[in-house]
């Protein structure tokens, strides 16, 4: 089953990550002129602003704010290192605030010393100490599954089930998924797990790109959507079937189109996001 | 839980494509000096070679025939390239028995072209088609489950349960699994799909190398046992806790190894298979 062809670009956000040639003002001019309608904050792009003001501005320019991406990285194998941990989620909560983000995105972390059995205590405890800093702010956090080739040490939440399964353990409602088609359109269990996360109301926020072949680098050789072998309007029914109508989410990591200038690359974007998403 | 350390090389195995500076006598002739018990076969190494003479100038030198590798790359978008992968196969089928190897080693295949689910129904139907002559040949096919990295063009099976699941389809003695820690490590089923696998006698063929950090090339960069976050004396401990004994293989892909002379990378891999592995 296939979703219906996007018509227009009232679900449409953008990460800043992927427009990184610009700045968050630029940014946001760019988007707003170009009819996108959101915007993901990526932290590096609040450093040295006040958070408050960054928002007004965006909001100014027309855009909402979807999530602040990213917080996570809560292994280690030191005590003091996860506790700095939990204080830097902290801070990412409180900058969403500040912001007008209502979301933490959050790349769990792993740490290659030790197994993903013990980082995956440490991710469930992490987050459980940020719980009550973002049930008082109202920010919710959403675990994103990383793609598994990320286990080493970058997310040792490899599968829609395992977040699903740290999501059952906190049980609350401000901790959910963020569902990335780049980290899991290879899953054999894709439909039953994204009808356990509609259903279970977590699915809190969808991105896209493609996966292109060959895919040349670990990390920034994402593709722009339609470049690859995602079938993402089939994903896309599966996430809409049960009722999910949020935003999507462009997130691209690729060399290939930040070599190009972003502006082509932008306009690329939108319509690739109608005639492939 | 640990296995205990091996302690001699009695069950160590070397894929020809790990020391790919050596042709097939030369890998013959230094495995066997070095101690090394047993090896698996390329087959780009019996390339223009009678498989039968290469069988027996193998067992000359003192070496077991593990495997032929690799069969597989069933699934196709036209049905023609599906019939050649059959014939290719079963061509697999009698060089493995001409050798004297007893098992072929299938990476399954996979086309972005198509979904997943169509080339896991292809890759079914291709072993069954090889099934017949496999079975009068005595030789064994095993199924080798990929790293999801590979879902786009190498294999749709991408985990110990989809390839445990194509096994209980076909439901075959002859049909087993190739169990490699670098492409399932990751997994948080392991434990149990590996006491499905095991307690199922599909347990074909164990291979290890180690995974990086970073990796710095999705094909090439596998790490020698020890160099990477494999935890591989927990995961032989899941393999032999019900009852697996057999051999050891080492598979490394590695750009970093190949630079070296090949003689001390197999000093390398002796090394690491009594402290490491």
């Amino acid at each position: 089953m296939n979703a219906d062809p996007l018509t227009d670009f009232s679900r449409l956000c953008v990460h800043t990550i992927t427009t990184k040639g610009w700045d968050l003002e630029e940014a946001a001019e760019h988007y707003a002129k170009a009819g996108v309608s959101g915007i993901t904050v990526w932290r590096q792009w609040l450093e040295g602003r006040d958070p408050l003001k960054a928002g007004e501005s965006i909001r100014a320019a027309g855009l909402k704010i979807v999530s602040l991406c990213r917080g996570g990285f809560y292994p280690a194998v030191e005590e003091k290192s996860r506790l700095d941990a939990i204080q830097d989620n902290k801070r990412a909560i409180e900058d969403a605030a500040a912001l007008g983000a209502p979301l933490v995105v959050l790349v769990c972390g792993a740490v290659p010393e030790q197994s993903l059995t013990e980082s995956r205590k440490q991710i469930t405890d992490g987050i459980a100490a940020t719980l009550p800093l973002a049930e008082s702010l109202g920010i919710k956090l959403a675990i994103e599954p990383l793609h598994p080739m990320y286990a080493d040490d970058r997310s040792a939440i490899n599968s829609l089930a395992s977040a699903n399964d740290v999501c059952d353990k906190l049980n609350h409602p401000l901790v959910g998924i963020a569902y990335d088609v780049y980290h899991l359109w290879w899953d054999p269990d894709l439909e039953e797990q994204t009808q356990r996360t509609v259903e279970s109301n977590r699915l809190f926020a969808y991105h896209v790109c493609d996966w292109m072949t060959p895919t040349t680098d670990l990390l920034n050789d994402r593709g722009l959507m339609g470049e690859g072998c995602i079938d993402l309007r089939g994903i896309r029914a599966m996430v809409e079937k049960n009722g999910f109508s949020g935003m999507i989410e462009v997130e691209i990591f690729s060399n290939r189109w930040w070599e190009k200038p972003t502006p082509n690359f932008l306009d690329s974007i939108l319509q690739a996001y109608l005639q492939h998403t």
